[in-house]
């Protein structure tokens, strides 16, 4: 087997990328973009795979449920379906602001759960956000956990590694990006504004939500209107809502 | 230590109610319905905990990261903070029916997954949802990982637990709420409908979607308009945006 491809997302110790789970392998597989290094199915995965295998043309290795307990531990839920692969090519952030017409960019302020990145990234496909922005650092790697949460898309929505989000968010305003940061103690709320142009949705991590500069390298802050009596939101669940709303926005229908 | 008490809810080998994480402890503590058993603080979560140690006049017992650690297992995000407790008292679909000048009733039909559950029922507490109904079977527990994902909102969102789904949505439907089933492959779409008066939301689990005699039990079936290239949203995803779109509906505002 070839040596993995190394690239800067990645430590040398890293092994190849792993994807798992029946919709992110079947979207790995649909994406011409994605290396195929290693298809690892049971025969039950290889049977609800079989369309997008023999479109891709690749041939499975047919392994037991227990090969794949073993190689990712007890608890993963896999479905039979592993993928050895290599990461996607990055995008830049001036190719995200060019897909701005189909939807807002998403950025990610050290956003370090997988799930909820993945869950993120999958309504961002669902939505028809232009991409999405994130830390080099502090975000969880794009492959395993992440991409079975995004139930494929990670191989649909384009993403941008960042070393300094504050410069990022300023490149995308001279882009000609409104960067809307998302915080619960703004005054001004997300449903008085015109979600419709080229954004940019800033989102925190739970607890921590919007690092100072990153609030600083913003156009406006609000917060998304709460009448019950919790205030925060999941992140993955307050995208969702923006994302929803910013759809809507462009549909010309109120939000 | 006395022996728990034991409900309906509970097998016979389950031990006390474990609640952790800083704000799933917090909202317990700061909830006159729920039992006190026993309080296990690190130094810095009784920092962090004390007014409400304080307004609820109990006594925490002083124990070190690695004490729960051993306890919930080295991979549970406890913050420090573990509290013994009981179920709390359970709702019945009329109290939760009495609530819905406030919002929705947010139905699961058999979602699994507790992270899951537990942010749709931290959206439901965000955006006022007058309470939960899940069935008994095939939910999980109201402790541990759920209340954690639930940051607070498991002890502030009545939850009612159901033997039999179609029979609990025919009595709803008889105490005089509309039922809307979400469907990905509906025609008619949620942000069509009038999410003002008694609803009841009802959503299926992640892949399964909602089961057969659920969807007939539904006063209609509705999907969210999804733009982009996945049709399908994360359960917790998808509560968040109808509760979000049923909160605007109720302030008079177009959704």
């Amino acid at each position: 087997m070839p040596e993995p491809r190394r690239d800067s997302r990645r430590e040398p110790q890293d092994g190849p990328v792993l994807l798992y789970g029946i919709h992110a392998v079947e979207a790995a597989l649909r994406n011409p973009r994605r290396a195929i290094r290693r298809l690892l199915l049971t025969e039950n995965a290889e049977r609800r795979l079989a369309e997008a295998i023999a479109a891709r043309g690749v041939q499975a290795e047919r392994v037991i449920p227990r090969d794949l307990d073993r190689r990712l531990g007890p608890d993963t839920v896999h479905q039979g379906a592993l993928l050895e692969t290599e990461p996607l090519p990055e995008s830049s952030l001036a190719e995200l602001a060019s897909r701005t017409d189909r939807g807002p960019i998403v950025v990610l302020d050290q956003v370090t759960d997988p799930h909820n990145v993945g869950a993120v990234l999958r309504s961002a496909a669902a939505f028809g956000a232009a991409g999405l922005v994130m830390t080099r650092r502090h975000s969880p790697p794009l492959a395993g956990a992440l991409a079975k949460s995004a139930s494929g898309a990670l191989d649909l929505v384009p993403v941008a590694l960042v070393q300094n989000l504050a410069r990022s968010l300023a490149e995308l305003g001279e882009l000609g990006l409104t960067r809307i940061g998302l915080d619960g103690t703004a005054s001004e709320t997300i449903e008085d504004q015109r979600l419709t142009g080229p954004i940019a949705l800033v989102l925190g991590a739970e607890g921590k939500g919007l690092r100072q500069l990153t609030k600083e390298s913003c156009d406006c802050l609000c917060r998304i209107t709460t009448p019950g009596p919790l205030s925060s939101l999941n992140v993955s669940n307050a995208a969702a809502v923006v994302l929803h709303a910013a759809a809507l926005h462009r549909q010309g229908r109120a939000g």
